[in-house]
């Protein structure tokens, strides 16, 4: 995740939370008050966020009035209870700074968490767990970093970086062949395609197309397997839909090679870490 | 919420979705084509924001592109299988708005629902749910209005339109008395002053401040009875902490006037809903 | 005032002022050239904005290429030929800061100097002068905090902030109880609620409903003193309408807890502030 | 004023005062409540803004839901109780709009209303009165406008679109000559150069060097005479400096062919203009 | 090209050319003024966004003010003399949009163009002529639109929807197979993998690694045809370097599948478009 | 050329070819791999914009991750094979700035190129060769710049800072003379007026009416002469159209004052610059 790019959203998310100021610090703090802060675990996580998003809250907001200590990195498991940041500088920043530092990480660290359990779910396969656009709108870009920082893989960003052909697509060709015919004549041939299958008939005309990666959606694991065989590697296989934590590693064991989750960036909920004040020197 | 300041945030979203266009969608689809489509609720939801942001998404894609019929009013509970709204126009449009506007609604109507629960949890008390300001950054306007959608009420919006004095503000000043006088001295009169409190000693410090609202954070519910019993009416008394759907019943009936519950907005997932297509004329 | 607010607007000015350059200066000065200058006030006035909005003019433009010495502190009442901040460094930021900055402090200060008037007026008296929305658009936060600076308070920052019950919200809904009532279900608690009122009998219906301000809008002292009276200590009591420096005290000793003056922000002026350049070392 | 280009500023200026509601308004009216109001003069002034501006701010908040009517035209002289223009439509849209509305032409119609002044003072003499670039950061374009409604003139608008060479420029160089030499290298050859003088010395250095304007800065009227003698109309004459209503005569007299004044932007104050509520349709 | 993305690129040009206004037309033309004019090839091209582009910035600019006939579509050839588009209507908005519209056109147009005398040299050759990513800064969307205007195909648009491993990368790695392993674990799988090679034992490493996409870079024909003939089929090849129309035939014939031409775009020039008024209506 | 008021429009040229980043640099490289490169001409070029606009871009990438070394200066003229910079510093913010600083220099040095041409063609001749607004949009600040980086002038930078009476101008108003009398009734007198003629005639009336620059448009170089000896330097004298290299001195020994050319910027193509990477330190 590039830093230049996340400032502009990150100084979106302060503006919206101070609006025109911290009315209650302004009137209690000068600015040469300080403190020393921690970020806590108060649950066990992996960790997303806390270098590059939570500090760079604080920096935005401060410049180098807030230093950084025992930063804990992107994808370390943590027990209840760790510390996952220290800071020590200046109280304004610290407070105008706090809610919505905590706001992203509690977030980030979640879908961290659920795509770990993902992952290990189905260790020892060989199968990928992927994100899909199923993101919170204007935190794409960090919640697709989020995943990744889980031992997660992404799917495509947006519209522009990938092909999907569903059925409303295959519907409006007349078939798969003459939509895949359309799409290779148009889009860069940096970018795989991918066709949305629901029966082995259109497995196997995507094959006669050549279609680079084919997706099973909310095919039982009997007939994922039948198309794993059918496919037989001519593809990558990505199986979607119906897959929970009770159901991915029987997905996994169909022989697919990608699991694409919803649920990693819509339902991950959010961590519980709290910012405690030590010794407020103010 | 003013659709007016909406606009330029669903903007954002789209450009986040679309980035430099929809390749898949432009390849097989021309400006003519229209489909009808529907919005559907797999699952029994309390509605928020058919109307004001998903019909919005499209219309700002494509004008007057796209039209709506049978949209369901904001607050209407509904079982699953009802039809949320009905779309008719452009394909290109419903395709590009799709992801975006589907990811709004499934969040918005899940913070509506789960904060209805919360609402009929304490049917018949004279409290108040309110949400909190751990809402998703940059998405603070809709959530907030879905709190409202589902029959909750909104705490401050940001650290500029609300006073809420915490501990660590309380430190700095030495004591509630000169925290709330500087505050007071600062802040504009038509603000209440809230204070965050732990126990009954500054529950009473407060009292004799003349603050207008009293928090009283992770209390057990006969420390809150008795902070209740104390103040007797001379302040709002709003209970924090600890709050979920088996203990808010017991924490209204200590006869404290306001809930404020975090996870109406960062707990509240994602509820289960489709975009079907029907007969396309493309 | 929150300096990472500040810069947004600070930059769109400098962009209004510069265009796509300086040509004069870039014609005759390189980027090595440095010089000395001093804003001085050529009245007497009380001091608003040089340390956080004229200084960051130039930082804004020249990064760590100009330094300021002396710089006066806000609320500072100075004589005339006062000097209110020495700056030293490039010609060239020098030149293409000079008139943004002097524009905003000659405003700012004629801000704070005017409130200083009204508050000095009133002094010894139990009242607070406040300022309202009439600001200059696109000024609001820096003329606010011009009104601090002077010894005035804030009224509510925008329509966002406050609750103003005006003659058609209450029209609209046939009393000022069911005007009350219906705000008081959808606002957030954390906001007070004012009424304008014309009569007593408007005031009286206040007090019933348990309003938090009452504003008195145009009365004669005579009335005021009346409305004070009745309202005992109730609510607090706000002063609006016909108010100026010969009025001001008059109305104070009503008893009144708030004046607000739209003159503070629409009608101060501007102070006469001078920028002289000393032993240029080009 | 291009309208295309007045819209952003003037959205930024709804958004100032809006922040993320309304929230008065939206507790006690709906979408379909409707009414009519007018703007209606308090004072005599010359009319600036109704049409551009004051009716553009409720388009933009509400597109067609506000209807204008009698809307008075620039330039026009009215008389206390005049009514500017009337408005039909949403309540909702003219509640939001309506401090914005206000706010700008309130200051816009005194600025009118200050340059007519100074135009009628010099009124049969062949001089022209011009504005300052001493305008209200983030409002120039506006408020030149306001001077052209008055019947002023604008002198350059930026620091790109003119060019004034001033005392520190020329000490830079060592004379006047070896300034405009520099300067005539560099800038285009659509851009007059004009030259701040003090001493008639200065004035005779600036013909040799075939100026196109030559300012007086600060000179007395027996002065002016003299350099507008000595230039005979072999360069344009700008008088600067020391200009009110009380001199502005004397100054034309003395053959001058420009007179600037700062006061026009800088100390216009404002105007005394309501909005009333007419037979309210709720 | 998604005319939703486009507007805020063309307003940015129009307030460019525009700044603070059209002084010459405001100052002669007033808004009831209008006229016909049209836009006419002075050579002979290849079309390109008459429709999408040049009128769009008409209709930002002005509305309904200004309306559309004859506009020739994208991808006609015309020959000289040609009428590309006719416009009637508001002479404002057509003289503040004839620059920006006919800098547009010209640029685009000679693009089409010019990827058309690519494309008609290899005619009957089973290859793809494609841009790359040497664009004009700020003009991508719409170059790349051009050049499937004149029936090329687009490369990756940007950094982030398509891999490129080049030779620093390689270098980094220590080998293709490093390189290329390193890559696949990170990117998402719906984007293939392109490897720039300069040998043909890099060309035998990106086999044996399975890459998607081999570019052959400055190789002369002899060799191209040799890396062809080891590749058979396996993977996309990519031409690239030392391409002009005199090569490109010659380069088409070795058998590989994609040219890639930075000349389309970094060295098409301008075509000779014109826009003359016709009967003008003032 | 104002560095502050080129950031914004780098940052927008970065973010259009990063997009959501580039993914296969961040998978190969970490944030501590550093390198050494530097930008070589492949051909004699004049240089434009090594230290204003290749710097940084990097700069904006990277803060001070990179350094700059042996920065050729603007204006200097360099044989094949020259090092116009080196760079020293991370290889993630090498790469990710290549192409746009790469894209940016090569037209810059381009149009100062082919600038410098056109001057050197007139060179002894009284006259200078501007530039047009027939810029690429969206890059107009930069390539007047290296306009005059090649030697050459500026003409008017928008319709805000100049007036040219065109054609369909003087047809509006009836005659030349009413239309610069509407116009000098109108624009600041900061601003000259310039007239674009066609014929002798046309001349003649711009001399009654005191043009201050007459525009020869498309005159063979008889006509120009007998154009210039009637004009006798009581205007500017600018010449236009049908201007190459071909024929631009002996237009310019027609004794015109100016020459403006919209090949400077419309033709000007692309140098041939590359990056080369040295001694990588990974």
């Amino acid at each position: 995740m590039d830093s230049y790019l996340l400032d502009d959203q990150l100084r979106g998310f302060i503006r919206e939370d101070l609006e025109h100021g911290d009315i209650t610090t302004d009137a209690i703090f000068d600015d040469s008050a300080t403190a020393s802060v921690c970020l806590q675990a108060r649950e066990g996580l992996v960790v997303a966020g806390m270098e590059r998003v939570a500090s760079r809250v604080f920096s935005l907001l401060g410049g180098s009035a807030v230093n950084f200590e025992d930063v804990m990195p992107d994808s370390a498991r943590v027990e209840p209870g760790a510390i996952l940041m220290r800071l020590n500088g200046s109280v304004r920043v610290l407070l105008r700074g706090e809610r919505v530092a905590l706001n992203l990480v509690q977030r980030l660290c979640a879908i961290a968490t659920l795509t770990r359990s993902y992952v290990d779910a189905v260790q020892g396969l060989d199968v990928v767990i992927t994100d899909t656009r199923k993101t919170t709108p204007g935190m794409r870009m960090l919640e697709k970093y989020a995943v990744r920082a889980g031992g997660g893989r992404n799917h495509r960003y947006s519209l522009s970086d990938g092909v999907l052909i569903k059925d409303n697509h295959i519907a409006a060709c007349g078939s798969i062949r003459r939509a895949v015919e359309k799409v290779r004549q148009q889009v860069p041939h940096t970018i795989a395609i991918e066709v949305e299958t629901d029966t082995l008939e259109q497995v196997e005309e995507c094959l006669h197309c050549g279609v680079d990666i084919i997706m099973l959606d909310n095919m039982d694991n009997t007939l994922l397997r039948k198309a794993v065989s059918l496919i037989n590697n001519r593809a990558l296989v990505e199986a979607s839909g119906g897959v929970n934590l009770q159901t991915v590693r029987g997905i996994a064991e169909t022989g697919v090679n990608i699991i694409s989750v919803g649920a990693l960036t819509h339902s991950a909920g959010s961590c519980d870490i709290g910012l405690d004040w030590q010794d407020p020197a103010l």
